[in-house]
């Protein structure tokens, strides 16, 4: 606890009058709103990040990202995050603190707490905590989609994946069109802008591409009771069809949304990049279908034994 | 996620109307009062316990016990909790999530979210949110203490470290008292209610015993720029005097408080076990005394290289 104390608590300057951020037995914030968003995620160094291919602030990043991404897929806003480091003698805990503090920055979501221990390999555990004080309008859960509403796709996917192709191969000598792929591997972005703009927009249900669409756009359906029936999947470019598909950690949002057009409107106003559709729900709950076939199953599984 | 969720959403009951749990991107909950406490804690096998010794639902127990006496140790009162879990192939899953939920049942802190993944160790992480909403006192600090506070323990000390032992030695053929140490090293007790009669009785500053008594005690005279002078150390019966300052996991609570008799009138109150009076603060911020010398500097320290 001392050393998260003196490497984390400098990074996000003093807390507002009335808080207790990292140093005491556990932190005390404002909480504003009636309602709370709660979501956990973890890294694991030689699970979900190679330390050959990418760096411990990249795998700490990614840890408060995926986090982050999760109350973003809510409709939510972060407020405050809670860091528990696991980490064997001899981890650069100042490089990987480095990616964390980076990464709560980039979301207004200072770190007010952390628990650090030794372990036998990197672990990186975030929790965060979410606000719906901008509106009006309740959370957006996976199971609200009815057949006929549009789905949508806040960007193009694949990107993380390529970047994870392109590294394996070296990751030396790209162009800027690969560099960029590589970022988006080593920085993925959690979308909460146009998580908000969905909710405020009418969206009826929401989740992040964080497994791979195949497998988080099945969630989304099998919540909600409805079958997909794609006509598209947006590719980005240097990546596979396969690796939009259950290649993960691209973050995008998938949307569903009886109104379209309102939606689409919404993130117009906030300035956002327009959604793609790539097709609707259906009234047949075991439809899966991409251009009239049957979607791959692809996508990360957890390997548990 | 999805295993988390079969194995732990069902040990809480449904949501209350309105509220999210476990199984979707975030969970969705109810924030009373404007104040919200935010603590974080790990455990992990081999560090924190040794599963020749104690059971993976013990090590789930003590990493929710941990992070809920954080809560407590503010004065606060635990709300819900989010559960990381990392784990090799194989592990008990159904045990490791039943001492988990013994323990948020135990505090009335429901598993609200959880991140399921695999690693080479069992590592537990587990995020709790508080509440100060049961009356207009603010959090109670380690860093309020003033010279001439009395100093008070909750309850004897070295009952954890003793149990420990006592399961060196085989752990067999133990007799009622002996049984009862084991049972406060594999199922410590966060002092939730403790905490809230000190918070309420006055207290100036608290620090729950986790790493040992020495080096709890040592946070809260430096947070506070105070000295300690301990006139005794209650030891639980079976345990030895070096137990009890080193030994820590016993999560009893100290507490410094201007007006001592207030605070105890306030635990009597509340049927709470009249608090022991355990020394005072003084002027000399070096002073670290025990019956007149100084303490030994024993206690847990993590040892990250």
């Amino acid at each position: 606890v001392e050393r998260i104390r003196l490497a984390l608590a400098d990074r996000f300057g003093p807390p507002p009058p009335g808080e207790i951020w990292i140093g005491d037995d556990a932190a005390v914030v404002g909480c504003p709103g009636t309602k709370l968003v709660l979501s956990v995620d973890a890294a694991v160094a030689g699970v979900h990040a190679d330390l050959g291919r990418v760096s411990v602030a990249d795998l700490g990043w990614k840890a408060v990202a995926a986090a982050v991404s999760d109350i973003g897929a809510m409709g939510a806003r972060p407020l405050h995050a809670l860091v528990t480091l696991c980490v064997p003698p001899g981890t650069d805990l100042e490089l990987l603190n480095a990616g964390i503090a980076d990464a709560a920055l980039e979301w207004a979501c200072p770190v007010v707490g952390g628990d650090l221990t030794a372990a036998g390999q990197i672990m990186v555990s975030v929790a965060v905590t979410g606000t719906l004080d901008d509106g009006p309008w309740p959370a957006v859960t996976r199971s609200g989609a009815s057949p006929g509403d549009q789905l949508m796709l806040t960007g193009p996917l694949g990107a993380s994946a390529a970047g994870l192709r392109l590294l394996g191969h070296g990751g030396s000598g790209l162009d800027p069109a690969e560099d960029s792929l590589v970022r988006a591997h080593r920085r993925p972005r959690a979308r909460v802008a146009e998580g908000r703009a969905a909710r405020a927009g009418g969206a009826t249900a929401m989740i992040d591409v964080s497994d791979g669409l195949a497998i988080d756009l099945h969630r989304l359906a099998l919540a909600s009771g409805v079958g997909v029936d794609l006509h598209d999947v947006p590719v980005v470019p240097g990546a596979t069809e396969l690796e939009a598909l259950g290649g993960g950690e691209d973050y995008e949002l998938v949307v569903a949304a009886t109104d379209g057009p309102r939606l689409c409107q919404r993130f117009e106003q906030a300035g956002l990049r327009r959604p793609i559709v790539i097709g609707a729900c259906t009234d047949d709950p075991d439809q899966r279908d991409l251009r009239g076939r049957r979607m791959p199953a692809v996508g990360w599984r957890h390997n548990l034994g």
